[in-house]
């Protein structure tokens, strides 16, 4: 079962999608991905991890952390599928980040690895898009780098966690107008996803909503306004990202 | 004027506090501060500022930053005045840091330093506890630092941006069991409040309710399980807080 965050004719509603990619209201309506505007399936806090594969770490010459590297992005990054993200005039490194995002089912405290996947409600994706040239320390980014306005894309829905038999052998993809550019399984993470359920559940509560996005494989490089990027993760979606230039972006919001 | 957010009779309300302290329900019922649960006074996003006041650099034997070190706190960290925060066990330095928090009150975008202040809805108070041991990296504290569940509380209420002149002169004061422990002022803000907005509405948009707590003086110490710490910014309000162990706290909750 796939659940999703729409606009429709002014009004923001929870979906379902079915397996043939139909988008199903609540009064028996379906419509195609083309007829709605796509909303980031969850509204919780948005916790993000840094240098949570191995081969990323190393990719930016830095050692993979003892304990999980993890910050908070501002809500006002969160976009849906098929929008637009902004690169800023006058960068020269934007870089894309496919990720699995957990999204937590149940208020989760003092949970152990054991217990933790009870409390998972499902998966997404995400696209943690980065601007490199604010990266003035890699220990926590600051907010200039992953928390700018349209700079999270998130969906297109929610995956069941019964869909999911293992999501720690799950194949991540980037394409940048079709080609293939970063590749690499969650079979990689540094802390998998009891781990970390414990870890923040041992001194924050976790609300229903709460995402946990858990990092990116290697391979990243810059996009520009005009390039198409799809982020994939393995039986959980496609999410399709637009870039835009400043201009164009204060243009469309006119 | 004064605005609240409470819990009275099993219902969260929005309320006034007038003059004399009292606190005036929408249907004309006045109650008083013993009465009453408080609740943190806002909900947007919460902005904190890492090391911005010079002088509490200088106790960290940290350089003040050249531009502003800004982090995001966990909305599970917030709680309101006369609540208890807790420290947990086994560790060695929990300190409070009296702030000046801004409350966001319109929409902010690209706002520059000579508008900015027409987006200030009012003011509150916090004391953004830090859990010392956790501190690995003075960068941008950590979660286990600075997100525990219960360490911000925030209010008692936002006073009305009209009734501070100028929030760039104010006193702050915090008291452990009746001690002057720490005090500072406003005036010596390494990066005031509308470099603030136009620093951060330059790529972020922020919203209502959101919150920037401004940073703390020097004047650090320890505090323990039974203290009862108050932090006060003159003319915005006076915060009580108490400090209980792990186990007192998990008691409380049953």
């Amino acid at each position: 079962m796939k659940q999703a965050r729409i606009r429709y004719q002014g009004e923001d509603l929870n979906v379902t999608v079915d397996n043939q990619q139909r988008i199903c209201l609540k009064d028996g309506t379906t419509l195609t991905a083309d007829q709605v505007t796509w909303l980031p399936p969850a509204s919780g806090t948005i916790f993000a991890l840094g240098l949570n594969y191995a081969d990323h770490a190393t990719e930016l010459e830095f050692k993979a952390p003892e304990e999980p590297l993890i910050f908070i992005k501002a809500p006002n990054s969160l976009t849906g599928h098929r929008q637009v993200s902004v690169r800023p005039d006058n960068v020269e490194y934007m870089h894309y980040e496919a990720e699995l995002v957990v999204v937590i089912g149940k208020t989760a405290r003092h949970v152990s690895q054991a217990n933790a996947m009870d409390y998972v409600a499902g998966y997404t994706v995400c696209n943690d898009y980065a601007i490199r040239d604010y990266l003035e320390n890699y220990y926590r980014p600051n907010l200039r780098v992953k928390s700018r306005d349209t700079l999270t894309p998130i969906g297109p829905w929610i995956v069941d966690k019964a869909d999911i038999p293992d999501p720690h052998n799950l194949t991540l993809r980037t394409y940048v107008n079709g080609e293939l550019r970063q590749q690499g399984s969650t079979a990689d993470l540094v802390f998998n996803i009891p781990f970390l359920i414990e870890y923040l559940s041992a001194f924050m509560t976790l609300q229903p909503g709460d995402m946990i996005a858990t990092g990116t494989p290697k391979g990243l490089s810059d996009v520009v306004p005009g390039d198409e990027v799809v982020v994939e993760v393995e039986g959980v979606g496609r999410l399709v990202n637009h870039i835009i230039s400043e201009q164009d972006y204060e243009e469309s919001l006119k």
